[in-house]
């Protein structure tokens, strides 16, 4: 089976008119969950960096075995008074209104390089966000897995100069 | 290094009185994280079971690379409303108020051996709700392993006749 055919899509979730791709389908099977991580891993192979950053909480599915994998830290971006140390923090677009994402400040050094796991790219304003957040320490992310994408969202616009790759790219939204 | 040396323990969070045990610290050093996984995963040697469960958003980061480690399914339970699919749902108890946690109905089969891995073990009412969750589908939960037990909590009281353990054991709350 191809990684595609893991993936169930729900119509009109999590409202009308949007086809909401499921990750937990390809989690469901032993086989579905090997391949995701081990295509994901595949586009690390001969980048040089330091540690994966991954966001809460599908982020973390697919960033922490690829971590483990390739022994690295993995580093969690959580949303705003979840992480107990002293953290850096940036506000991001969300559907409706603003959020906020935050990483610990001692959890990256200046000039390390970091890559990015998340399960998908939408509007690629979280991935912007992670950018800035890594960024304002010093470091510099040298690339971001998604396992799947919604090109109708453009969400490459918000990150032209990054090496963004993903496994699965869906044209629609 | 031993598995408790890569805890960081803050006091007062998230509120004055509580030393909060920072899983975060362990992920920050790959030789840390492999080792709580590792450690994790020995404590499923020789159990014959079907599938990894494991809770929103903590259990995500030790129980997909057991999963993946141990070539089995990872299902995640998450809170109200996250999970596109039709659910099982539980309510359980919090601080304050109550929450709602979520399953997918069509992940888990009646008869199958379930493990729920999750970071750390306090009250004990969330693995309570997800055994509910478990069982209500038909499946036996065979073991849950936790990477911290606040034995002061008292958490084992509410597990009792279920196979529980956990690496690192606090005395306190």
């Amino acid at each position: 089976m191809k990684i595609e055919d893991y993936v169930l899509s729900i119509p009109d979730f999590p409202e009308p008119g949007i086809v909401f791709r499921d990750v937990t389908s390809i989690l469901q099977d032993a086989d579905g969950l090997h391949l995701a991580v081990d295509l994901m891993q595949e586009k690390l192979e001969g980048i040089d960096f330091d540690l994966v950053v991954g966001p809460e909480s599908r982020g973390f599915i697919f960033g922490v075995p690829i971590a483990y994998n390739m022994h690295k830290p993995f580093i969690p971006v959580r949303k705003e008074g979840k992480l107990p140390r002293e953290t850096v923090s940036v506000e991001y677009e969300l559907e409706y209104g603003t959020g906020v994402l935050e990483i610990h400040k001692d959890a990256i050094k200046p000039g390390q390089r970091v890559v990015i796991i998340d399960d998908l790219m939408a509007t690629g304003g979280t991935n912007q966000a992670i950018i800035n957040l890594v960024e304002s320490l010093g470091a510099t992310v040298v690339k971001t897995v998604f396992l799947m994408e919604l090109k109708g969202l453009k969400g490459r616009d918000k990150l032209v100069g990054y090496d963004v790759e993903s496994i699965i790219a869906y044209e629609g939204k």
